[in-house]
């Protein structure tokens, strides 16, 4: 059977080359970084190169990145950390209402220990108002994090907008980058956020592989308490050959973020025109125009998204029903709510997301078993309306 | 140049075969384990059966084995886990004096917001004593705290009578075994510990992949807030690559442990008894029988570790003198202070930590090497007693 990833937003799969550039960490190179013989020093450089690599894909200064173990660490580090850090100073936090799960639960992690939270809501396409940000803003209010791309409906936020703000109003802001770095340009000059997070396995590099940029001077308490790696501020000994792919990825994804990003541009707006054109009852969720240019969200009317995925997946085509964090969850998208559609909609959330391995045979494909898929669904749908039947 | 490597406690090799066992979940499986569709299943079950050899290992059940990034995250979540899931019932903690930092950094952590700490002193050979930590447990204390294997001085100890005191009071009992699960046998049946950090990086496996168990009921509130990964206990998609290394390499030290241990045991053993012939001023440290089978640990006198360090490397020797997570901090070792060692003296700290593959050839050129080195630090030594130049 033909198989066919979509599913490139839960994780991509780690490059050949990237693959190759970790082997020596496999292989060869094993010495703790924090040793002070060669065997260490070996690893401590290859270490500092990819930190390098890292830093130059976002803009940033190499001393400004802080190697983790995920996307989610990432987040909880900058969360935590950073309001931990300000707690004398006040203790109410900014989010967006569509945050990942590995936002907004740190966030409730802080509200049993007397933080307060405001959420700030989102129009249809999934965006933020940086002015309901600064409306939210209090004098308590020691950090604002707003996502750069949401993973489920693709849109991208106006983050530098967000921070021009937060610099205003004299408060920090982080943002979740984690679906958008290595996907899209992205500049901490730019954007002029204090925090970002970034995951490797967003672009090709492996799972287990993660950093959070700190602005220099940026005050955040470790989280990982122990050892002096990563200059203090994230102790345990480091993940040598996933830190090394993370770099090799990062330096590719520099080289080739546009070429890569025209490639699934188009396969994407295939995919959109095909749904509208070829499905009933679609409605394309987050921006039209302003998303990832690998990303494709759907609500599918009257259906449930995790039958659809079942049904895929036995035709042998992954895709994802919102956040993987959460795919076992089975609960309707907050992020889908919050962008005020019912309940019932929400349910039929469905998301393809591509690289440009992805081809349009494989599109073809897709729409060779999708319809046919739906309408076997919908038949056996209570919810679907029997006048439309005929 | 020759080179030899001395320091396996701060990190093994990965075997070739734990390799072979990732390179698939490298190049071929790369789904998303918590997603619905085959390509998440692929790597699900690669996850579920590593955790399987992982419990088989300490002789655990499969569903109290917890992946993390690291011995010292694995540290990190048992200390602030188990104690804060607890904090309505007291707020004291009991230690052993020689911990490693990721246990006594998260416990300073803890400080900070209204828990105390009593460490316990250890005798001059670093063991801890069972009845002293009966002595420092109140009905306030919550959590002990006392480490398998000491990894400066190689100690092994009585953890299981620790944890006996500890059932018999009513508080619960971490064991942070990181240097010694994979090098001894473990089981957490007779430790009856409720809770044991372990690293892959001790044994074999790559870094960046370790795994904390927590016996069946145990409380310990995630670190890592967000997804649903790891049933709700530690968030943050998974090290496919990391944590199949890591099975790979339990199983293997279930079927090697012995014939590793003997091999290592007689290199070791040659390691002490030619370091006491040979070099004069030498003395070991740590318990002379009841510790680590790979592990030698002595001090120099009248020369600083670190000077050894980096003349040894100058031959190609790599060995340690302390734990790699400080090396570079280059303070004397709080754990050879607390076996009532003087300053002068535990600044010649010197650790040789062997694996089977190390060979008698290997000691013979470190004792070709190492009695020069000496004789010519010890000359350039201001604390060296001119009497004896003779």
């Amino acid at each position: 059977m033909r198989r066919v990833y979509f599913d490139h937003i839960a994780s991509t799969p780690v490059h050949p080359q990237v693959m190759e550039a970790m082997l020596p960490y496999l292989k060869e190179f094993y010495g703790n970084p924090q040793s002070l013989h060669s065997f260490g020093q070996e690893t401590a450089s290859a270490i500092e190169e990819a930190r390098e690599k890292v830093a130059q894909l976002i803009e940033a200064d190499t001393e400004e990145v802080f190697f983790t173990s995920s996307g989610t660490e990432s987040n909880n580090f900058a969360i935590k950390g950073m309001t931990l850090a300000q707690r004398t100073k006040g203790k109410h936090i900014v989010v967006s209402a569509v945050e990942h799960q590995s936002v907004l639960h740190p966030v409730k992690s802080l509200e049993k220990s007397g933080f307060s939270v405001t959420e700030v809501p989102v129009d249809s396409f999934g965006l933020v108002d940086p002015e309901h940000v600064r409306k939210a803003i209090t004098p308590e209010t020691v950090l604002v994090s707003v996502m750069l791309a949401n993973g489920e409906v693709g849109t991208i936020e106006p983050v530098a907008a967000v921070a021009k703000v937060c610099r205003e109003m004299g408060v920090l802001c982080h943002t979740d980058a984690v679906d958008a770095v290595g996907n899209i340009p992205v500049s901490v000059i730019t954007l002029g956020v204090d925090a970002l997070s970034l995951a490797g396995n967003q672009f090709y590099g492996p799972t287990g592989s993660a950093a959070l940029f700190l602005k220099k001077g940026t005050r955040c308490l470790p989280q990982i308490d122990g050892g002096i790696q990563e200059s203090g501020k994230r102790a345990g000994s480091e993940n040598i050959s996933g830190i090394v792919g993370l770099g090799k990825a990062a330096e590719m994804a520099q080289e080739k973020l546009n070429v890569r990003g025209d490639m699934v541009r188009s396969l994407r707006d295939a995919i959109i025109q095909r749904m509208e054109q070829e499905v009933d009852h679609v409605i394309l969720t987050g921006h039209p125009k302003n998303r990832l240019p690998h990303h494709a969200s759907f609500c599918v009317e009257f259906i449930e998204g995790e039958a659809m995925l079942l049904n895929l997946d036995m035709k042998g085509i992954a895709a994802a029903s919102g956040s993987a964090c959460t795919s076992r969850a089975l609960k309707a998208s907050h992020v889908l709510l919050a962008m005020g559609l019912d309940h019932a909609t929400a349910q039929g959330s469905l998301v393809f997301s591509l690289v440009e391995e992805n081809t349009t045979e494989d599109i073809d494909y897709l729409f060779e078993v999708f319809p046919e898929i739906i309408e076997r669904l919908r038949q056996m749908s209570p919810l679907y309306p029997k006048q439309e039947e005929e």
